[in-house]
Order: C-alpha cells, then structure tokens, then sequence
C-alpha cells in the first residue's frame, strides 16, 4: 500500500467524525506562516479548531513571493488581520547553505535548481527579518505580526519580540 | 488578548501532552501540497503522526517556485519519495481571477502587487496541471506524485487520476 493509500483509508475515518461545514472565511482571522517541519501538527499545537486560521507553510516558514501572495489573498478576500511566524528548532534549513544545497541537486539529477534555497543559521534573526518583509509589505491590508520558534524536543512555543 | 496569546495558552496545554522528540526526517517520507485553506486540519485529516510527513501549503496549494524550493530541500535533503496534492472544494482561489484580485489590492492600498495571483476555475484541472509540473521538473528526486480533492462540506477526500 502506498503512502496515500494509507491517507485515503484514514481519511474515511476522519469523515466519520467531520465537524461539520464552516465558512471559507478563517473564524479567528488569523494567518499562521509556519516551516514544513513534519513535527508540526499546527492545529493541536496552536489550539486551532477547523475553520480558524489559514496555515501556509514552506521550508523554513520564510517570507518569499507565495508567502505575501498567500496572506494577500487571506487579508484581502478572506479577512484575515494578524499574521503568526513559526520557526522551530532543529531545522533543516539550518543544516546546510545556499551553495551546498544547489551543488547536492545538481550532482544527484544533473540539474541545478533556478531559484536560491533561503537558507539560514540564525532562528530567530530570520523570524526578526520575516517581521520586517511584513511590516514593510505596502499592498498588505495588516502588518499586524508576531513571531515564534517552536521547540522540537518539549513541544513549546517561545516568542520572538522585534528588534527595536 | 490577541490570538497569538490564545495559541501560547493553547501551547501550554499542548507541550503538557507532547509525545516526545521525532527525527527531523519525516518517518512516512511523504510531502504533502495542500491549500492554506483554514477547514483542512492536514494531520488528522490524513491520520498523519508528529514526524510523518513535510506539510506544504499555500493560497490554493498550486506548484509555484516556492514549492519546488520547499520540494527539493523535502527530497534532497530529508528524504521523501513521495508527493500528494490537497486541493478542496469551495477554494476562495476560484471566487476571483487574477485581474479582479490585483485590482481589490490596489484600490484598498494604493499598491499594485508584483506578482500573479494564480487564481483558477477547474479543481480537478489545476490538480492534474499540478501533477505534470512536479512529473516535469528534472531536478527533483522522486516524481511520484498522486492528486486529490477534499470535499469542505463532508470530510472526504477524493482521488483525481492524472491525465493519460
């Protein structure tokens, strides 16, 4: 059985004890912009019932492109006003660079990738400068952010005050 | 209080019952794509565990360079072999289209963003496009990819084949 197999055989579960519908619109209007980590399980972790908050989420939880298209459309048609960073510790992201990570593709599919991996060492420095893309972002309806990195090892969440 | 101080709270509680540490390579090797879309809880909804599997989203969990970049640090780096595709039914994503969206955002901000919306109509059609793009890009590892749709009013998951 594959992977998906396995998730569709779950999922007939999950229908059976379906909460119910909810409106498109996030209830609480919050985004959550968080890395891909897979022992992030946001909705428990957060408190989040279905139908709260939008989550996006890339390698890193960074701030790129689709993350200001993403919040662009949550904000403007869907009404979200408060955006929350999560990082974590131990993260992938941390293990290599920008030049490591494009040298590994290319001599693994001899194809180097067209973009830049965004790589970084400093968690909470990147969570600073995420806040700051925010901020800064002039067609966002909020710049309302917080930010936080979220411990692997005892499942806690810390907060990242701005620089000021 | 502000949301962000109502997930602190929630983490609490959550860190109270936190299963322990996972390997930061997801143990099932899967990427999941799916929408940022605030109905879709991904773990239970797809019986996934802490440390299963690399959750990516975004405004209508299309393929974009984002994605790619998130993709290929998932596969090169933490060693999944396996992709699946959550779009859902009800997408704010095919309430607008690209122009109107551009629009909405200049006329509350003053700003014109500097990017496309990736706005669509057809679910099933943006998934199967979505299967080709990650089928196509030659320096990923795996192109195993498979392709679904959930329904936001009953919980189920449903397969979409690509085209043949």
């Amino acid at each position: 059985m594959t992977e998906i197999d396995r998730m569709l055989e779950a999922n007939a579960e999950w229908a059976q004890r379906f909460p119910g519908s909810r409106p498109v619109q996030p209830a609480r209007r919050v985004a959550v912009v968080a890395c891909m980590d897979s022992r992030m399980p946001l909705f428990p972790l957060l408190g989040l019932e279905v139908g709260d908050a939008h989550v996006i989420r890339n390698a890193g939880g960074i701030i790129t492109e689709d993350v200001l298209r993403s919040l662009t459309i949550s904000q403007h048609l869907l009404g979200t006003r408060e955006t929350v960073l999560v990082h974590h510790s131990d993260c992938g992201m941390q293990k290599t660079d920008d030049r490591a990570l494009a040298d590994t593709v290319e001599q693994a599919t001899g194809h180097r990738p067209p973009w830049v991996g965004r790589t970084f060492t400093d968690l909470d420095a990147d969570v600073r400068e995420s806040m700051a893309i925010l901020r800064s972002t002039p067609y966002l309806l909020s710049h309302e952010v917080r930010g936080t990195v979220y411990d692997v090892t005892t499942g806690r969440l810390r907060e990242v005050l701005p620089a000021s």
